[in-house]
């Protein structure tokens, strides 16, 4: 993968990722696809809307159907016909957020499936292993997602653990992917910076912070996207993981992060929120049932181009798989399109009147 | 709407009706809309797999979003996005099959909502009045579906009523709009022949078949559909419906129908039931899981062209939309083509070795 710098405007950056399976436009904004689709849309309408990357769980996918059966189906790409780029997560985050039991070690993680209780375990090899098998494009290193609140020694401990297992899963990197490291070390900011020495000592295609939106005040959450990525490589992608609030990407693009991942816009659209130009709307309010107008006048996406707000509360009021299609595609074009002019903001080198331009609709 | 008689071999049709919104060319297949969506697909996936004329379930509409909401969003073409044809039945059928009180009079239905309990009456008026607000280009008279099993008399009354009905929907029709009417008569032939003759004299764009496929034995429903058929006028179209079941396709086609509706291949799509070329598997099975051929080898449809067994099991148990999406690409894809290939069977006066082909298969 090679990474260009395309230009700066303040520490907010446009670079432009380039890899065997297409071109990575930065900052960008990746739609999770967590089994192995992502929610209500098809391949060519991601396409269409220019998703140049998507996010896939490692979790999920190890549990079901299986990496062995992914590889054997000819890998992610083919399984799921996408043959853009794909970076997978390491699992980590998930076994923390989703099994109902987990027990970390030394050399990896003990974890019941959430799916029929059946137990795991996953270390820094087997990660690398699945990650490998699945054969994404870009692979994550197996990290201890610190939990807020920690004390220091907790942090500390977490941080060292995360540290042992990047470099194991650095060692076992092959030659067809891309590996990111992970930052921890929850909010101590000499954790931080620690964190990150350690991480290019061992060398890493790109850095990820993690550990973020965890459950600390955004405040805080802010300081710390600053503080971190004032201390990356400048000559690496950064990306700041699970988190798409645009607010808080507005913050991060500002402090310097590259890609983004989030299931908002897809769960939002299922459940009938959606993201428009003047503002969120819910699709079910009343005031919708005979309006004729689009979702939003200033969109072009397939959904605004076609369908009225009557017909999309009409459509969601009856739980029409259609209404999650069109609703979907609403939000992630809008997603999308917010990351092109972002970018284009800071090519322009007008990225700060963008940022207060948005925080003031959001 | 214009009718043209291309080719018959035996007794079966072949078919070609000009509307303004398009050709449709018989056997035809018309996939079920129900509440302004055919489930999991969009119009454009419609159009590429050869949809020509829809249906729409005025009962539905009526009930939610209300065929006033609908008028005033353009009409049902405009308010779902669908420029070809669209046949509304009249909302008799529902009301029997769907609401949770009902009781006829004679001049119409009181009925209770199955989404909210609120009392509606439909009478020919309401259900011509309906029918042009929604704007449909094939509307269906009022019928009284006569329940099987039914008495003589009760059948008798029945079907007065509904010949009733028709005279006073059809002095309602607006020009914009083609009338259909109903034969009823349960398994009565001489009702059957009776309803006939009174629908031709009181004249329609085209003639349907009701109260079959109600639980009466399936030799009988043969029997009735090839009487009926038999007595039918030759220069109008034939609809025999809520039929589509293959096996009774063949027949009814056999006999002379033309025109069919049925939920059947988007309902078993969605439970994972899926058509093919040697017979309807169902995708869950655990011989499928690292099955990396096409659901059906002979099938060129989207799903087919791009998805292996192995994935579309694995999003079927994932619960995934796209799951939905793609099992009802393909089992609407393999209904056109089945229709298509039919037809061409009648033109080449083939369509017996097609019958006894399939029926071996099905």
């Amino acid at each position: 993968m090679k990474f260009n710098l395309i230009k700066t405007d303040g520490n907010a950056r446009a670079c432009l990722l380039e890899t065997n399976r297409g071109l990575i436009h930065t900052p960008v904004f990746m739609a999770v696809g967590t089994v192995g689709t992502v929610k209500a849309m098809s391949p060519d309408e991601l396409k269409e809307i220019g998703a140049e990357i998507i996010l896939c769980n490692t979790y999920h996918l190890y549990l079901r159907p299986g990496h062995e059966i992914i590889s054997s189906l000819g890998g992610i790409h083919k399984f799921m016909n996408w043959d853009r780029p794909i970076l997978t997560d390491s699992g980590g985050f998930q076994v923390f957020s989703l099994s109902a039991l987990r027990k970390i070690e030394e050399d990896g993680v003990h974890f019941k499936s959430h799916l029929d209780g059946s137990m795991h375990f996953i270390g820094p090899k087997e990660a690398m292993e699945i990650q490998s098998l699945l054969g994404s494009d870009i692979a994550m290193v197996l990290d201890d997602c610190t939990p807020y609140p920690s004390t220091y020694e907790y942090a500390m401990n977490s941080l060292y653990r995360t540290i042992k297992w990047a470099a194991q899963c650095k060692a076992l990197q092959g030659k067809e992917q891309a590996l990111f490291g992970i930052v921890q070390g929850s909010l101590y900011e000499d954790l931080r910076e620690k964190s990150i020495e350690e991480l290019v000592d061992i060398g890493f295609d790109g850095f990820a912070a993690g550990g973020l939106s965890v459950g600390e005040p955004k405040k805080e959450m802010h300081r710390m996207i600053h503080f971190t990525a004032s201390l990356l490589p400048t000559d690496k992608p950064r990306y700041l993981m699970g988190i798409g609030e645009l607010g808080d990407v507005l913050n991060a693009v500002e402090a310097g992060f590259d890609m983004f991942d989030c299931v908002m816009p897809t769960r939002n659209a299922r459940n009938g929120t959606l993201f428009t130009s003047r503002g969120k709307i819910s699709i079910k309010r009343e005031e919708f049932k005979s309006d004729r107008g689009p979702l939003d006048p200033d969109c072009e996406c397939y959904t605004c181009r076609n369908y009225s707000r009557g017909y999309l509360r009409h459509i969601f009021l009856s739980k029409e798989i259609l209404s999650m299609r069109l609703n979907t595609i609403h939000n992630l074009y809008f997603y999308f399109n917010f990351f092109r002019n972002m970018r284009k903001s800071i090519i322009e080198g007008i990225f700060t009147e963008f940022k207060t331009k948005w925080e003031a609709i959001l």
